[in-house]
């Protein structure tokens, strides 16, 4: 069974332009703390708060910027910290999510949607999903070994030119499989 | 496939009776709260802190008193929250683990070990492991399904007659396979 990388991510927001100037000031740019695994795409230096029903956190920035605001958390902030409902959604799939207030050093936004948990996900590029026999949107299985190993099924391709191989999970499920530095799992189709 | 049912357990103490009484007081017995799965055991009124080298949490008290003490945390708690270093352990496997300050109302104590994650783990009577075809230490797989599907593996069974049929995980476990109430997941063994 083919290996894949499996990386964890935390708590983060992706701003659109209008939102990053609210928060940040007329004309702002995002500045790159560090790069990730998905080409272009970058941990920034700026980090906001997210406020909820219940309490708040600080959110780190990845950018470039995108066409919509959108916060990604794992199910524990969204009940301990934030009175959020959780919600699982694909990346991008904001439709009548729940929303919250971000603040920002120079101002604030209440975004009305856009709050989600992500769907476990594979990237892949074109090429990557051709040789793997997979396409955009499956539902695929990946397997963990080792004290806490488990098997993630409802994992969701995502295959385009701005992919690159990588299976993302949460600070939940990073948890609760174990996840160490240098992670593999297997990919069962 | 065998339905199991699902339950979550958040982070919580057992303690020594020693460790009661230096916490509570002389001749300080436990309260009941509510009674959980397992037969004769208990969430108990009282409640304590932990602290680690990073912070401090509150802790419920599960009753009755054990021989050992022993405090069960999700591996959030531990880096997020406390500083100690998940282990992840059997109940009532503490030899060697990581320690912590308790706090009660009347005092405090120091343990030198018994900080685990808890092993996932699979309760079962002594008729109940019969009829299942499993027996006390054999490490079997549960599969939920929903849009957190996924299989946990490395289920240990804990069968005896303290036992009641019952499929345990911890908060971040419960948040990576989309728990809710009356979850039932198929036992694969």
């Amino acid at each position: 069974m083919p290996k894949i990388q499996v990386e964890v991510s935390a708590r983060h927001c992706h701003l659109s332009k209008n939102d990053l100037e609210k928060l940040f000031g007329k004309g702002y740019k995002l500045t790159v703390l560090k790069k990730v695994s998905q080409p272009g795409q970058f941990s920034a230096n700026e980090e906001i708060k997210i406020i909820g029903s219940k309490g708040e956190l600080k959110l780190r920035v990845v950018g470039p910027i995108r066409e919509k605001t959108q916060v990604e958390l794992p199910v524990t902030d969204c009940y301990r910290f934030l009175g959020i409902e959780p919600v699982l959604r694909v990346s991008g799939d904001i439709k009548g999510t729940p929303g919250a207030v971000l603040v920002g050093p120079k101002g604030r936004v209440e975004i009305k949607e856009g709050v989600i948990v992500a769907q476990r996900h594979l990237h892949v590029s074109d090429k990557e999903a051709k040789d793997l026999k997979v396409k955009n949107g499956d539902l695929v299985s990946v397997k963990i070994k080792g004290v806490r190993g488990l098997t993630f099924d409802q994992v969701i391709v995502r295959a385009g030119k701005e992919h690159k191989k990588s299976f993302q999970i949460d600070t939940d499920e990073g948890n609760a499989c174990g996840w160490r530095p240098g992670l593999e799992g297997e990919l069962i189709i």
